[in-house]
């Protein structure tokens, strides 16, 4: 198992999240992105509410995890991350500089185009589902999400990767893809269905997931405590 | 001017787009970019309604602008885009390792955490402004934008640049908060707002405004020539 307390690379995880989350807060994608590349981390666990705390935004200035420390290098936001894990290693960037400008294109339409109207879901059926604003805009958030789905499944066709060949923009687009596992808007692209299957079948996201679930060894703060 | 119809460099941009588009749209940003390295480049303006053709999709799967060609390769997003001209060319990513690094985390945190929350704002003030959901919500979308802000006025603090000299980084990072110029958000964040205007008070700022909004020469598509 790659988790290793002496390793030279460290990332931040939480050590509890409500179930929903479990799965898919983000250092999931970077455990994932090493898991590629065969580099073994260490993983500093961060009790809910640790992530607000001044020694946390030193590294993290919003106050999230993932981040990324090796030798005197500090990086956060899971995308550049990603990327600087497949440009300083072996084993995840696809060869040859087309093959890189695919990967490139589609880490940020993953971060830029699709994880904003995807989350958006999220804010309107988990966040804020006792909103009232949050029913009457679900239709609107749907069709805003089916036009970007359909867009990528034309694209896709019948290629087995975006980007070419299997690389961060593609570790990307399957980890966005899959926040909408459980929704009905995968079940009707099913070509957009089977990349996820593809990209969470490989052995390196499987490695991540059972690490990250296994992160969750904390108590929940005292306001969910309270609340269960 | 570095707009020339021969240059190996070509990207799109729209003919015409409404008033309040004018400045935002993110050609603006690949522009800047190209004009921070001295790149001279050719630009396909595009009628609306022509992103959505399928001559445009080959280049841009959802349909949008910019698109960047250069011997043979293309790139679609403009985060991908301008990392890649910093990459490809002198004179705008900071040199070493550790800049580099504060360039792509800034990068990713300008599309993936400020963009987001902001195109929320656009989206119930423009887009979905006489939806029955818009106003009620826009309190959440503004304290979620303040929270951001505050955290990223703390980052920057007395420093020019978050990402420590001037990159690709900063570069977006100004190009996403000046679409909030004219609400009252970055009135409350001087260090923002002084922010903003030292990036768009550099001279290769300036010109590809300039070279932006020249660029909108066409007719509006029938909907709009109908509805004014």
């Amino acid at each position: 198992m790659p988790v290793d307390p002496a390793a030279p690379i460290t990332i931040t995880a939480y050590d509890w999240v409500p179930d929903f989350a479990k799965g898919q807060v983000r250092d999931l994608r970077v455990r994932w992105a090493l898991e590629e590349v065969g580099q073994r981390y260490a993983v500093r666990l961060l009790p809910q509410g640790a992530q607000k705390q001044p020694a946390h935004r030193a590294l993290q200035p919003f106050g999230q995890v993932p981040t990324y420390e090796e030798e005197g290098l500090t990086l956060f936001e899971s995308g550049a991350i990603v990327w600087h894990i497949a440009e300083r290693f072996p084993g995840l960037m696809p060869a040859g500089a087309a093959a890189r400008a695919r990967s490139l294109e589609w880490t940020f339409a993953a971060m830029n185009t699709l994880e904003p109207v995807i989350t958006d879901r999220a804010m309107a059926t988990l966040f804020e589902a006792g909103e009232p604003w949050s029913a009457p805009r679900l239709p609107s958030i749907d069709a805003r999400i089916e036009e970007r789905l359909r867009e990528a499944e034309d694209r896709l066709a019948d290629a087995e990767w975006f980007a070419g060949a299997f690389g961060p923009g593609d570790l990307m687009m399957v980890s966005v893809l899959r926040m909408l596992d459980g929704t009905p808007h995968l079940a009707s692209h099913p070509r957009l269905a089977d990349f996820v299957a593809r990209g969470t079948a490989r052995p390196a996201f499987q490695r991540a997931m059972a690490d990250h679930l296994a992160g969750f060894t904390g108590q929940p703060p005292a306001a969910f405590a309270e609340a269960s």
